[in-house]
């Protein structure tokens, strides 16, 4: 069994070729909720539905989010209307936040994500890291911000100067995420390649997920999401400068610590003097194909790691 | 100053026309809100809606209801996921839903009307009948229906028997619904061709209401919504004959009973032994000009009758 932690786009893409390498059953993906928000009244998880529409296949490629064949009726009309306008909701997409918001009268979010995927005809485990709402707060240079007014509001421009998780210390993790933890069957922790801190510290920072990653008895692998010293997608690069670190295979290094038992870069942009285990290889995965390809990588990447 | 009340598409038209004949300020539309639902936690005001697409000139005149011009993407989305389906939500018309839900979370329901008919270009008064919610619940061969299950979802085929308006007990009228209703200005009142049952009664019933227009020293004028023994949208005729009354001159009368001074009926159909006062005109009114010819005639109807 893989337990992959993901983001949004960029971890979607490796999340979607673990779903096309593994069967059923032997993979859990958990997510990040803490850019989930409340807006026009819905609930919206960007990460969920990020993750859901790319194993779908009904994410949209060229955009680079959302949904294939999506219009702006909706939009078009909210905006006449004088409504809120930066934050676009797709007239397809909005079904899915419907469905959720209604869901989540009634149920957790983990059995509505569940209701979700299986509607959008997902054969793999997909959960949010927590059931409880945690909601990611960026500080930066010109004051904290909600994630998505940093994120999409403000388009990542301020400067990052740190990030803490509103509601976690109430938070505990989602049941399919206990449950691969304490799985005996767990092969392998995989970090997709997803921003460190905006994607990736929330979920580890639910509590008793540091504890239980620490005490596993199996490799941890974390994916990179830079190339070049840049991100392939999104603000993670100009994070890491602002935070003082390179966005490479060093700055992720410094970064995870001692949490990480391998690294995978580009080729050519490993770190020779770290004592870290690191795998080059080609992380640009912009199709079904390269992404099954990089996540049959990662997997054996762990195999080795396990049995080394 | 002239009071209108009406219900959904058929109402919307004669107000539509009197919109077109009196200057802004000589013109109060009270809609019923008896039909209003909440469905996926959207609040939604059919009849509101109804007559604010008409006067703001975006309603769809072939399809009968809703936008023109609109889509429905979101609907098909939502199909795909399993969601509820028997209520049609345009994705434009979606907009208008979101913004009176979150609306009413800090505002009255007249206050977001005035809002919504504003950012639509409306420039004359339309408010709710009340802002406490009511709620239209139809007695029928098969049992008590929710408005919406009794017609859009059954499509008004089961027999009606009666209908009783929940929260009926704790509603007061609107604040525009008393003020127009005490005017010293006030010149007539005017039942739209509504549906005397769905959309007039509820209207009527609201406490105080019958009271107030009891002591009015202005006449109170119908147009009739039938022509030749049919209602010409929806299901009044098939009521009135499920009720025991003829869809005519006479069954307005008879139904109405001391409320009305008079009445406008189509041309030929008028009640010759009845001795209400009846002008006879024709009250197909499927365009802007017919409508605006129409209130005309209703409006002049009244003067005479006032100065009678």
């Amino acid at each position: 069994m893989i337990l992959a932690l993901a983001g949004g786009v960029g971890g979607a893409k490796l999340a979607n070729g673990l779903a096309h390498l593994l069967p059923p059953g032997e993979l859990t993906i958990i997510v990040n909720t803490g850019d989930d928000f409340e807006h026009l009244g819905l609930h919206i998880a960007p990460d969920l539905d990020s993750v859901c529409y790319a194993l779908a296949g009904r994410n949209d490629v060229a955009r680079g989010w959302g949904l294939a064949g999506e219009s702006w009726a909706f939009m078009d009309a909210l905006k006449g209307l004088g409504g809120a306008d930066w934050f676009n909701l797709g007239d397809r997409d909005l079904a899915t936040h419907m469905l959720r918001t209604e869901g989540l009268k009634t149920q957790s979010l983990s059995a509505v994500t569940a209701h979700l995927a299986n509607a959008m005809g997902i054969v793999h485990k997909v959960a949010p890291m927590s059931d409880q709402p945690v909601r990611s707060i960026v500080a930066t240079d010109i004051g904290e911000l909600p994630f998505q007014h940093y994120f999409v509001r403000h388009q990542g421009q301020p400067a990052f100067r740190g990030i803490r998780f509103e509601g976690m210390e109430s938070a505990r993790p989602s049941p399919a995420f206990i449950a691969a933890l304490d799985d005996p069957s767990l092969r392998a922790i995989i970090l997709c390649p997803s921003n460190p801190w905006l994607s990736i510290a929330p979920i580890l920072a639910v509590p008793g997920v540091r504890e239980r990653i620490a005490a596993r008895t199996v490799p941890l692998v974390a994916a990179s999401p830079f190339l070049g010293g840049q991100a392939v997608k999104g603000p993670a690069a100009k994070i890491m400068r602002e935070i003082g670190l390179t966005p490479d295979a060093q700055g992720l290094i410094h970064h995870y610590g001692d949490l990480l038992d391998g690294l995978v870069v580009q080729t050519g942009e490993g770190a020779p003097s770290a004592e870290m285990p690191i795998l080059e290889t080609n992380i640009l995965i912009p199709d079904v194909d390269s992404q099954t390809r990089l996540a049959a990588e990662v997997v054996a990447f762990a195999e080795r790691l396990r049995h080394g």
